[in-house]
């Protein structure tokens, strides 16, 4: 049994899969806050290039790769597929299991997919500095990787928590060329309105965006890139799941269930969408489940309603499972799952039962990622975990059960950058978390307006 | 052109190249201190299981890769050959540069290639338990992982001040099942013996050997692992050098010049004494160039004699480069490189001319690294900036002379857990180092019968 299977760079997909050309029920529109009218492309161009906002909206099924994004992307993919024997063994069910690795990016991430083509297409458009915020710093490290392919400048607001406790993400973004500014920040209106209330704010990703969409609103020149929870950034995720495609094919295998942790939900998308295609068109019956932290639990817990993307309020309104845009999440190690909504696709197909959702407590996902590491010899980024807990009850089910089933995860990244999360685990600081329903639902946003309309 | 190039795992080296056979002068013997006369089996036996004794006194020209060992290779290998696309167009020279990355295994680096087969042979005497020295941390955290695979205990003395200043990698070794000490310990009379005369000792990887091997001869169970230096080490990482023969003729390719890093020899050895093979037994004339850093400069600065491995003076007499086994390099990042002598086999093909030797001060190394890092997307360990820092110089020669090659070069590991490294140099911390001739010389042994017999 092979071990491993990689394609050929000839073989890396030509083009991203857009899952709106493809839903029963098409996404709501995003609504301008002011107005609570549809957004158009006037309305988000001083943020985003042309060709983005094309894609944002855009209902056509498949959407052209350029080939010096495919050139870049030739750094690390096609990424490997993994049989994962050694979980296979340990566990003893009636399962196979495979992973698609996205540690093998230069940001040891799946962020870079998505990173490359945002930075391509603002270099076609003449601009010159992008910003961004990031958490634990895996976008902004991807972006800053992408700038500096394109001879962009790259402005990184970090959350203040992870710049003081993780420095490692900070300095990789300098080496790859990026400016990082501990955020809030007295940069921006949005930041010095958070100091005024509290000097010492730890901040959170809603207060980054904030920040790195307001100077990118003051500048021409300057655009805003986001890492997930939009349109197109979930599309160009689907080179994960063309690929594992592929992959799964010469292994003469087909996904019963595909598992992927959910932040934004661009992670998901990327490997579940081109699955969640043969339901859709071909009347297969893959079953694709989203594991979020039960710290951030919006799939689970949350409402379905139109909400702010960031805190400061400064993003149109979203159709979205959500905890309040002021919902802050308990401090857990899987940084890149500690945002308050899911993105408006995962949130249209989770509303329409064509997803499924499970939240796990990190304890449980920190044990599934030690097992992992043990038996796979790759230790996993805490968000990676989530998964990988969920492939383990799957497995336990399967026995249980005596159904057999063949289960392909997103392996998003590794840890080695994680590492201080392990420590913690080891030394018994982590716990699990259990919501008050005023801590769940008490940041809701109360405007009717907000609703979306029946 | 394509940027990797993979091999199947079924086209992975059934069997390591041993290049004593062809040697034209044979390595001397090892002695025994008390004796000065060759040490036999026996005289290893309390610390190596015998089927790596064996291996160590072998002039055989290869040895099988036993099933068991390819299968866990298989987690990572074949590993890939890059061609370094980015970087050629940046230095803009008569050059093509390839470069196989051994950062894709479970430790992130090519320490694993010898771990594992260590472990096996281990395993198949009955040992229960390994101990080791780990200086950065590469070489405990393939071990650690190695162990794991095989149902063995792991001890692995850490060098206090890396177990102080860079936990990640203790974390790291806790993650795959290994208990970590930091070292000077109070576990060992050669700990217990340096903690008297100064209990703030930060500790050497000289005596972290000392303590391992203290610890593995007190016990019938427990044997000892070494990561590098001994032949049978550098025999195991000839599969590096194997697998990108293979790569560069599937490219259509063959090496002008072979680069590596050089700390004990393995790294080294892995990746240029395939390709010497070529020059001893095919009449070709590839350049092995082997880099050290300029603050432990053995190759370039060292005396050839025979000298102990370790501290405390536990090891046989090695025939050897070597700076003294008291010697004590400066601080500098690429904690992999600071050991005060060469193996045997690398020293005795120096010695006849076979190899060239190159010593580096870090801040070109590290502005090469970052360089590559931009390049190629891949943030290299900085033992591995040495490598690509002479990689520069060459293409950079090519260029002046007008004389076009072909340079390949071993990239060791990535930077992921060395980013502190990157933060000191951005800072301005780190300096150049050069040495009074009373630092260099003072510390060799003043035993004439230490020296070689001519």
């Amino acid at each position: 049994m092979t071990k491993k299977i990689f394609l050929n760079e000839s073989e890396m997909p030509r083009q991203w899969y857009n899952i709106v050309a493809d839903m029963p029920n098409k996404p709501l529109p995003p609504l301008h806050p002011g107005t609570k009218q549809p957004v158009g492309p006037e309305d988000l161009a001083p943020l985003f290039p042309m060709e983005l906002i094309k894609q944002e909206v855009s209902a056509d099924r498949y959407v052209d790769i350029p080939d010096q994004v495919r050139d870049i992307y030739r750094i690390w993919r096609p990424s490997p597929l993994f049989r994962a024997t050694g979980l296979e063994k340990l566990l003893d069910a009636p399962v196979k299991i495979y992973y698609k690795y996205e540690g093998v990016s230069p940001s040891g991430s799946h962020k870079p997919n998505t990173a490359v083509p945002q930075a391509y297409y603002n270099m076609q458009e003449g601009v010159k500095k992008i910003t961004t915020e990031t958490g634990a710093g895996q976008w902004g490290t991807a972006l800053s990787f992408a700038c500096q392919q394109f001879g962009i400048e790259c402005d990184v607001y970090m959350v203040k928590i992870s710049y003081d406790q993780k420095p490692y993400r900070k300095i990789m973004m300098n080496t790859f060329g990026a400016n990082v500014y501990a955020s809030p920040s007295n940069r921006t209106q949005a930041g010095r309105n958070i100091l005024a209330q509290d000097p010492n704010s730890t901040g959170s990703l809603g207060i980054a965006i904030s920040e790195a969409i307001e100077m990118a609103a003051q500048d021409p020149h300057t655009k805003y890139a986001l890492g997930s929870v939009l349109n197109h950034v979930l599309m160009h995720q689907t080179i994960i799941g063309q690929e594992a495609e592929k992959q799964l094919e010469i292994a003469g295998d087909f996904p019963d269930v595909v598992i992927a942790p959910l932040g934004g939900g661009s992670n998901f998308a990327g490997i579940a969408f081109p699955f969640l295609r043969h339901n859709l068109m071909h009347g297969k019956n893959v079953r694709a489940v989203a594991v979020e932290p039960a710290s951030c639990p919006k799939l689970t817990k949350g409402k379905f309603m139109y909400d702010f993307g960031d805190t400061a309020g400064y993003t149109p309104l979203l159709p979205m499972y959500t905890l309040g845009h002021n919902f802050r999440p308990a401090a857990i190690h899987a940084g890149g799952l500690r945002y308050h909504g899911a993105s408006v696709l995962c949130s249209q197909l989770l509303k329409d039962g064509l997803i499924e959702a499970q939240a796990l407590q990190q304890l449980e996902c920190f044990e599934a990622g030690v097992t992992f590491a043990k038996a796979e010899g790759i230790i996993p980024a805490p968000e990676a975990t989530h998964a990988i807990a969920q492939v383990i009850r799957e497995a336990n089910m399967a026995k249980l059960e005596g159904k057999p089933r063949t289960i392909l995860f997103n392996m998003c990244g590794h840890g080695f950058v994680d590492m201080q999360a392990y420590a913690d685990y080891f030394d018994g600081k982590l716990n699990n978390h259990e919501f008050t329903e005023e801590e769940l639902f008490g940041n809701l946003p109360e405007i009717d307006a907000l609703q979306p309309t029946a």
